[in-house]
């Protein structure tokens, strides 16, 4: 890596709070300068605009968060039991994050009306995280492991949505409440529900 | 009503949907006088501040969405059809709202780190919707329609949880799949773990 990678690298990831904290309008170009300990020159050197460190930012702070969502999934050979894991980490790891909540959530609310180059971000994020969870049910029903009447689709959507709507309330009411019950609401769902009959533990 | 209560309900009314889709940050002086063809004197003659601008402007779109959610549960004397009236409220009449999405989760996502006074208003305001449907379901526990093992305030956050994430998810999609599969998984949960055993369709 270069100086140059390393200093543009080192922006991203202190750009990547404030963006995730404040948003993309709320970040001001003396707040950039403040994080990163640079002038406006010396942080349009690296990018191009405000927009382009913002993307990168998002990218930076979703990587993160998906890496840790996914963290361990392989482990477990069960589809239903690496669905569970994958809703554990979102519940568990929060604080190890990108400061500010879900990436995902703070984009996808501010640019929805706003930025479109923010939004297809976001839109690509929400995507390629229900791409695996499709990908993990879709795997299960094939082994037998999950009920084949189930949609991979709606299954990966049902389990992203409760978890971020749980999320926005446990922010709101600073505790972990709703994340909690929304984890044990999808355990049960999947036990009960989604886990092939004759797999049912 | 006077003719300044008039001018000032009227702002409000013009500035809702500028808040909703914009953001409190994203929103300028130059977009507020747009919108309300008023200059910057003729706003600020009726707000002392653009925070107390938005704390209304927020007021005026939550009362709005709140008002369409919970419009026709009395109709109903069963505590279980009541919340699965709210929770069909919430997916219809996404149209008919002040533009831009919820304004609860839109103003959470902004404030919970930032602006302390708007932050404030929308936890209240999830409060209130969390105390109306916890309410339902206490008095339908009361009156043995509903399980007596479920927590009313459990039940709330669920509900509300998964139709703010699905709500999330379908405006970034653009369409309304996420709300409808919500809607589908809420009332099926109503149906099966929720109302009482004795009064099971």
């Amino acid at each position: 890596m270069t100086k140059g990678e390393q200093t543009r690298r080192q922006i991203v990831q202190k750009a990547a709070p404030l963006f995730n904290r404040k948003g993309y309008e709320g970040t001001s170009l003396s707040d950039l300068m403040n994080a990163t300990g640079l002038q406006k020159g010396g942080i349009y050197r690296h990018f191009s605009s405000k927009e382009e460190l913002a993307t990168e930012a998002f990218d930076y702070a979703w990587q993160k968060a998906v890496g840790r969502r996914l963290e361990g999934i392989e482990s477990s050979a069960d589809s239903v039991d690496r669905l569970k894991k994958m809703i554990s980490n979102f519940v568990e790891f929060r604080s190890e994050l990108v400061p500010g909540g879900c990436p995902l959530m703070n984009t996808a609310v501010e640019a929805d009306d706003g930025n479109a180059v923010l939004r297809a971000r976001a839109k690509k994020a929400l995507q390629s995280w229900m791409g695996r969870l499709s990908k993990i049910t879709a795997d299960g029903i094939r082994e037998n492991q999950i009920d084949r009447r189930m949609d991979p689709r709606k299954l990966s959507q049902l389990i992203i949505g409760a978890l971020e709507g749980a999320l926005l309330i446990s922010r709101l009411q600073k505790d972990h409440q709703a994340l909690h019950d929304a984890r044990q609401h999808l355990n049960d769902y999947l036990e009960r529900s989604v886990r092939a009959k004759t797999n049912r533990k």
